[in-house]
């Protein structure tokens, strides 16, 4: 039934339906998480020869006679630059390996350019009467974090089927010297599942930023996350700076996360060598450097690039069926309705759910009633606003797939209610 | 022979013998390295069985069944918060635990009060017209590193044998509110070896400072790391000051870089739970968690204080022939000649000596030369300035004990030059 074109007998008679459902659903409890995009157990198993790879002293050396175990190589043993270079695709002179968490890198970036300025800066952004950053919305609820704890001011610009608008953000960074830098997930964006066109990319690496000192934030987390062996690609950023004349003005953060283990991943940022000797003496007064143990594990797990690859393979047929599921059930129970909109991702961990306008609050506070956890409305926005009340992310990875569809089911039904009461309103009709 | 009261033949025949010494160390080229207090390899290897002590799927879990693999827990597993709070004599809910480096948490813990401020701060330190901190010298060279990264004004205060000037820090701080901390190592203090006494500690946790934010960097780093077993007890610094009114004021960090493994220990940090409670708020927007696993790797190998105890043992069986061959060396060669003295620690990593005013330089550069890399002079001090030219730190920890005794052989030679040398040119002789 298409819900916007349905009288409002037909609303009321679904409504009515829609809700006995609903009424048994509270007194089935149950409490089904799909807020965060967290690898499943099964995936975890996938690196459990990882666990004991190094279970002597004699392993704990590299390749050079490095020992491991012992202070010192602040940007990471050679292999496993060269390991995760080849992985986002640049020179391992171009990579600085850190702890298990990408997201602290890029506080890190972002902390270090407040306090002490980057390479291209006349000061520290702390010294700035104003510093502002563009955000691409929806996205990333953890980026948008690190700008409100250090009061940035966020601007968002929409995301389009293949990136941001560039057309705004070229005339945003071109008119205001006081916009440092912009957040990106160039590929299987968080949450739309977008990749960047090529041109989108291009246009990127050509941006005429007012402030010298200006930084793209492009955090590759799902480089090779890859639900089909047909996958798009996605340009080379650094390449295309470099071309463009402008090689220190992106920072590419990517890691293990979700290859190995959240926990206890490898996190990677690359950028041009100005920008890496340059952070390399700044961290070098933060830290003695990262476990290199755990990179040595990872690179005897992963001898190569097509190793890892083939890791990939092994997450996406445990991932596949679980998009399939939730991409099933939305296209059943709401294609036609005209009361949603949703993505169908090939890769990453997220399904992009668009409702009507001044929908997604009720259906998360229906949801969390009948036991679905959703991730926050608004968290995919800045400052926890999404102006229109309508994209809800959808993290299908976690759950056993059967609790998947018991979620799915419920979210719909959750869907259907809000938006039925929603068009009777704007109708002027009593919703009994 | 007493050098200061030698004649000046006795000096020019003692010196011509040491040169020619020292000639012969030239032709016999070496490289022995004593800059850094580092564990060495047969250290290393007592901590083989944590290597594997995590090797399949069902190892993974917590007691409370968290999969320790995934994302989640910002501030520790349990049991390790738990293991680690009774090594550094605190309540577990008064500990955080970190990554692989106390520097790094340091570091994090002094740029989150610059970019933010402390509970107590009235504004962000880089919103203060000038901040200051107290540097008892000799001391750390990276707490000053840290410092000098921030821009941050550094106040020697000397180093007497039971901890820092308290008298001086006591003036200092109750006068100038720029005065926003001060670091310190208080057991086995890096260089000194100096045990704070239990006086000082409850002058430091009875400091009035003007600064409402002042804080206390107690970096405990050698908290267990005794040589022998009567060992000196540190007062609790977090309890003196709960009981002075002031809970806030201080931070301790621990580590196991010295008890496992530097590159792959756990680090600690643990304060008031006021200041905890405030630092998790913050720490939870930079990253989603340090690495659980090796959490659980260190509380599989040490279900207790007791076991961490027993490993300390071992590592002190390790060091003591070390030490025990430094000071053998320096009491052979140096005694009674009043040129040198130095400190005779009962625990940590290093030896300091102060040669006589104006001589390290020197000492430094003639051991380069004979094959002897030494901690830089000045390193010890703010700045890199040590205004006397006397003290170097000596690190017995890393290299094998045959080495270290060449090594300090050519060290009291190059010692004995170098005071040779000052005492005939302050008597005004023309050195040959």
């Amino acid at each position: 039934m298409n819900y916007i074109k349905a009288t409002n007998e037909e609303l009321l008679a679904e409504l009515e339906s829609l809700r006995s459902k609903y009424a048994r659903y509270l007194a089935d409890i149950i409490r089904l998480d799909m807020t965060r995009g967290k690898p499943s157990a099964d995936q975890l198993e996938l690196s459990e020869r990882m666990l004991g790879i190094i279970s002597s002293n004699d392993d704990c050396f590299d390749a050079s006679g490095l020992d491991c175990r012992n202070y010192g190589l602040l940007d990471g043993i050679p292999e496993a630059k060269a390991l995760f270079a080849s992985m986002i695709d640049v020179e391992p002179e171009q990579v600085i390996l850190g702890g298990n968490s990408s997201l602290n890198l890029m506080f890190d970036t972002f902390c270090r350019a407040f306090c002490f300025g980057n390479v291209d800066s006349e000061r520290p952004w702390s010294q700035e009467p104003k510093v502002k950053f563009i955000c691409p919305a929806p996205g990333y609820d953890r980026h948008f974090a690190i700008c409100q704890q250090f009061n940035i001011q966020m601007i968002p610009v929409a995301m389009k089927n293949d990136g941001p608008d560039m057309d705004a953000i070229e005339a945003l960074v071109a008119e205001d010297a006081a916009i440092k830098g912009i957040w990106c997930v160039p590929k299987y964006s968080n949450p739309t599942g977008v990749v960047f066109s090529d041109e989108v990319v291009r246009r990127f690496a050509n941006l005429k930023p007012k402030a010298p000192d200006f930084r793209i934030f492009w955090d590759n987390a799902y480089v090779i996350h890859d639900l089909y062996d047909e996958s798009p690609k996605l340009l080379n950023i650094l390449d295309e700076c470099e071309k463009a004349g402008r090689p220190n003005m992106v920072y590419v953060f990517s890691s293990t996360s979700k290859i190995t283990y959240p926990g206890s991943g490898v996190a990677m940022i690359a950028s041009s060598k100005s920008n890496i000797e340059h952070m390399k003496k700044q961290i070098g007064v933060q830290t003695i450097g990262p476990d290199k143990l755990n990179q040595l594990r990872h690179v005897r797990m992963f001898p190569n690039k097509a190793a890892l690859l083939e890791q990939m393979r092994k997450h996406a047929d445990l991932l596949r069926p679980k998009f399939d599921a939730v991409l099933e059930i939305l296209a059943r129970d709401l294609e036609g309705t005209g009361i949603a909109k949703w993505s169908k991702p090939l890769g990453g961990y997220f399904v992009s759910f668009d409702s009507m306008p001044g929908c997604a609050n009720r259906i998360y506070h229906l949801c969390d009633e009948a036991g679905v956890s959703l991730t926050k409305v608004g968290a995919t926005f800045p400052y926890g606003n999404d102006p229109e009340d309508s994209n809800i992310r959808l993290a299908p990875s976690y759950p056993p797939i059967e609790e998947l569809v018991v979620a799915m089911d419920r979210f719909t039904v959750c869907v259907r209610i809000a938006s039925i009461e929603k068009i009777l309103a704007d109708r002027g009709s009593a919703v009994c």
